[in-house]
């Protein structure tokens, strides 16, 4: 099995590096026979090629059968090279590989809830799993750009576009990842204003038939916005579009409180993934042995599990990470009174201890 | 000056009646010499007439200075026949109407701070304006539909446009606001991602040159729904299209515990306005004294305000409405401990009683 590391701009070199040694010594504890390989992408790749998602670094990633991201961006680089516009950086990458299914969990570390701006009886518990289309939308719909009207004044435009087996498809995704937790979809769409949900409503209702196990319900992503606020714990599995997604799975990982811990994952249709933080690049804290290597070795650990089929070594890396956390080592960013402030190489070195 | 009152459905008609009481007291109070009149809307018009918007409705709004609106909808309806399509219902009026400018203010009064979600020191103080665009966007672009494409599949489409007029018509609006508050603008947007958002963030950055006295910054909107999560009070006004600004505007007033709380105002280039609280029509609980009419006392105050130009009589709502919380008079959706539980009626008189 191929493992492709890359490790983007910002602290992404830093969080790689520690995930980097987990996965090896997982590699030899189990005996995986993992193959590792590393390539340039976003900034890193701007700087050195002139390009955010070069051809080699596009082979790479074909090759491999998992994927792990650091991040990418930084204020030294056009956010619009990086990522607007299908052939692009990350953007680039989703679809090139068809990664149409982003698994986004917001979870609640018990060790953790200090950290969240939300009263603990509201948060205490929380574990959601935010099921989100990653390469279809309004990210990718056609035509788009920006245009001088006859009238001389300048629109931009975008088409927000879904079809049935687009939506077929990352339903399945939400439907089969419910029958692993507690069998409730939740389904978020605009479908009293925008028709392409209206379609996107009426393809999850008929799903629904195959799973009846499963209970599904909608919701219109204002009154999803609010209720995650108000009662995040009503959720099981959240499904929706690109768009949406983007917008309510960050807002349910800060309830957390803790960006710095949720991994995430990216699928396509034969399971290969792309793995990355929740978290962005970070840039002024990029180098400083600050950031919070976490999230990314938790990627680590879903890529094993998910695109790989080591559930044993997953389960080591997530418990050796909760093992820290019981120690009482935080980085700085969920660092709290009464617990110990450690650099992100003490970190990752502790979670390689806890292995053992 | 005329005043047209459009209840609607669920509890409309129980909020709208008591706003009606306060504002006639506050006409006869201050010598205002309002007219009143009113008009069915939504589910109620589509009962009585067979559609949501009637043309009577529609011309009592054109011809009044202001319009109070309680709300719309309910399960007994289609979501989509009472607001899909410009044509149609809400968004016929807002866009007939020409009110383009919503103002949705998220203000934590500090009497209700326990109902929050939120700890108190995230939230206390918070005093948030959010500044949509209401007649543009994916809200109207076209095309728009679902059709069959030649495969047999069907495919979902919606349009997300802005011109530059209507995005530096909406921005002024912002930067005028700030002006009377903390000088501070975020204007929200996607634009790593969309074109039309691209576009958006130029024209406010051009905008800017006019406002030297206000800062603006920039944020994409995913890290807008973190950040609102993650620090609120760092916001003074945020202005941002019909989209992100529906999504953006509910969870920001979820922050305060107390929609029940919250007005809103939209108005057009003549400043005459529509106003409406920032909750729904909770049809549940209609026509049982349950309802918390004091967004919609509010709104009336902002109609005042902004559309009729009665400072004196809108400072006096206010500061009645501040009254009856600071007796302890609390309807159930803000009822906690040592308050007292009142009835949507109670509640009116109670504001009337603090009026005189
Ligand atoms: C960087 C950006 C293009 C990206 C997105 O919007 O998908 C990011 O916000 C994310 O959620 O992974
Ligand atoms: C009812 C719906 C069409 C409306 C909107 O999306 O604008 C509502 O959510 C609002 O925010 O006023």
């Amino acid at each position: 099995n191929k493992v492709l590391f890359l490790p983007g701009d910002g602290i992404g070199p830093d969080i790689i590096a520690q995930t980097e040694r987990v996965l090896r010594r997982a590699d030899e504890s189990f005996s995986l026979g993992l193959e590792f390989d590393e390539a340039k992408v976003g900034g890193a790749a701007i700087d050195a090629t002139g390009v955010p998602l070069p051809d080699d670094t596009m082979a790479k990633a074909r090759e491999a059968d998992g994927i792990l991201l650091g991040a990418v961006g930084g204020p030294k680089w056009d956010a619009l090279d990086m990522a607007v516009r299908p052939e692009k950086g990350l953007l680039g990458l989703r679809s090139g590989l068809g990664l149409f299914g982003n698994l986004r969990p917001a979870f609640l570390y018990p060790q953790l809830a200090e950290a969240s701006s939300l009263k603990p009886e509201v948060v205490s518990g929380l574990d959601i799993l935010i099921v989100r289309e990653l390469t279809g939308g309004i990210y990718f719909g056609e035509p788009r750009g920006i245009q001088t009207r006859e009238d001389g004044e300048r629109e931009g435009f975008n088409t927000y576009r879904y079809s049935e087996s687009e939506i077929r498809r990352i339903g399945r995704v939400a439907f089969e990842s419910a029958r692993q937790r507690n069998k409730k979809v939740c389904s978020i769409d605009k479908a009293n204003v925008l028709e392409v949900t209206v379609l996107w409503r009426e393809v999850m209702e008929e799903l629904a038939k195959d799973y009846p196990d499963v209970e599904l319900s909608h919701m219109y992503v204002d009154n999803a916005a609010m209720q995650l606020v108000r009662a995040p714990k009503q959720f099981d599995v959240i499904v929706t579009g690109n768009m949406f997604g983007d917008i309510l799975s960050d807002e349910a990982a800060m309830l957390t409180g803790s960006i710095g811990m949720l991994p995430s994952a990216a699928l396509n249709e034969s399971k290969q993934g792309m793995y990355e933080p929740c978290h962005g690049s970070a840039p002024d804290i990029a180098g400083q042995d600050l950031a919070n290597p976490l999230a990314t070795i938790l990627s680590g650990a879903m890529m094993l599990r998910y695109s790989l089929g080591y559930e044993q070594a997953a389960d080591a890396i997530e418990k050796a990470v909760s093992d820290v956390l019981d120690q009482g080592l935080r980085t700085p960013d969920i660092h709290f009174e009464g617990t110990r402030k450690v650099g992100t190489n003490e970190m990752g070195e502790a979670v390689l201890a806890a292995l053992d």
